[in-house]
């Protein structure tokens, strides 16, 4: 897993795939992503929920800030990884790692529409924390008035994936010194923890509590 | 988590920190980064492995790549995140992430002496799986020369951080209506799943048995 054979398809061809279910899978297994923008001819990487509606993501961000606000039609690259094992080598240089990840090409499209602002909170919160839409008051006229919501394109995206045991050499396989294989990492959702301020006896709701499950 | 609230230092004070350990402390907890650079005007952004040597960081690459081969002095960003739970807030508006985040800015340093350029993968092996430089085959000459050993100064680094539970409106904690808290999300090493061409009976060593624990 290096920066530079993450992003040759042409040498590392089975490492890539382009089908559009194997990317919304990889998508909706995350909440996390990283976007990023150039600033003064620099790139600037901010780490972001995000919530997914077909071909689009949506983000969301606040009207107030100073540093990170994205302009309509600006370019953004939306990356999204999960690191799925480490695999260890019989040599060092076949040690490297197991994950999924997708690379998004987009120009950033600021939502001005209420309904579509609506619906791409709406999404992004179900997407993060499913049920909450429902179950938490939604926003009121100050607090939409504060959020800025972005909508990004998923139409040119990449999805890179690596899978299985090391390819080690035929002679660090034959000489049969190094142990060699896959150490899963996985992503877990803990016990829910009440906040302090809940009245006591508060039953923890199903939305939440499947969360963990 | 938004991708404007992640960049005010000055809108947020409480979620800036300064301090070198912590950022080591989060560096040392990841084994992914997420670099980017400019290409053609736009940002482009890869996940990649790391090392940490003080205040120092080491990334590789195939010497062979086509796409994103690092120019030495290039401007990078690199961004480490960890996602430590998902916040419930009684209000959709208040719900958000606690997390950990550090981002570099740094020109990369294309690494060119070959005792820095061992040194540099050294400490990025030892970082992603610590144990195997000694176990594992070290790279020969035609793998070294196959290798790219990328240096990132951490010295211009913010790290941003957030824990506990929801900044809720008093109205709404007092209206009692929905519940609120922390799902926590915590990252998990499983067991070791040894190479189909390992011998049979072969001992799992302890620096790999011990990830799991």
């Amino acid at each position: 897993l290096s920066p530079t054979e993450r992003s040759t398809p042409h040498r590392l061809r089975d490492r890539t795939r382009s089908d559009r279910v194997e990317l919304h899978a990889l998508l909706d297994d995350a909440v996390l992503a990283h976007l990023s923008v150039v600033r003064d001819g620099a790139p600037f990487t901010v780490p972001t929920t995000f919530g997914r509606d077909g071909d689009t993501l949506y983000l969301h961000g606040s009207t107030g800030a100073r540093s990170l606000r994205l302009a309509d039609g600006e370019q953004v690259c939306l990356n999204v990884t999960h690191l799925d094992g480490l695999v260890y080598g019989r040599s060092v240089f076949h040690h490297s790692a197991n994950y999924r990840s997708a690379v998004i090409h987009a120009q950033a499209r600021l939502v001005t529409d209420p309904a579509e602002r609506e619906h791409g909170l709406r999404v992004l919160v179900e997407h993060v924390t499913p049920g909450s839409w429902d179950h938490a008051r939604r926003p009121n006229r100050k607090e939409m008035a504060a959020t800025a919501v972005i909508a990004i394109d998923t139409f040119e995206a990449a999805v890179r994936v690596r899978t299985g045991p090391p390819g080690d050499e035929p002679e660090d396989v034959e000489a049969g010194t190094a142990w060699a294989g896959v150490v899963p990492v996985t992503t877990v959702y803990g016990a829910p923890e009440p906040c302090p301020l809940l009245p006591a006896g508060f039953a923890t709701p199903p939305h939440v509590a499947h969360r963990s499950a």
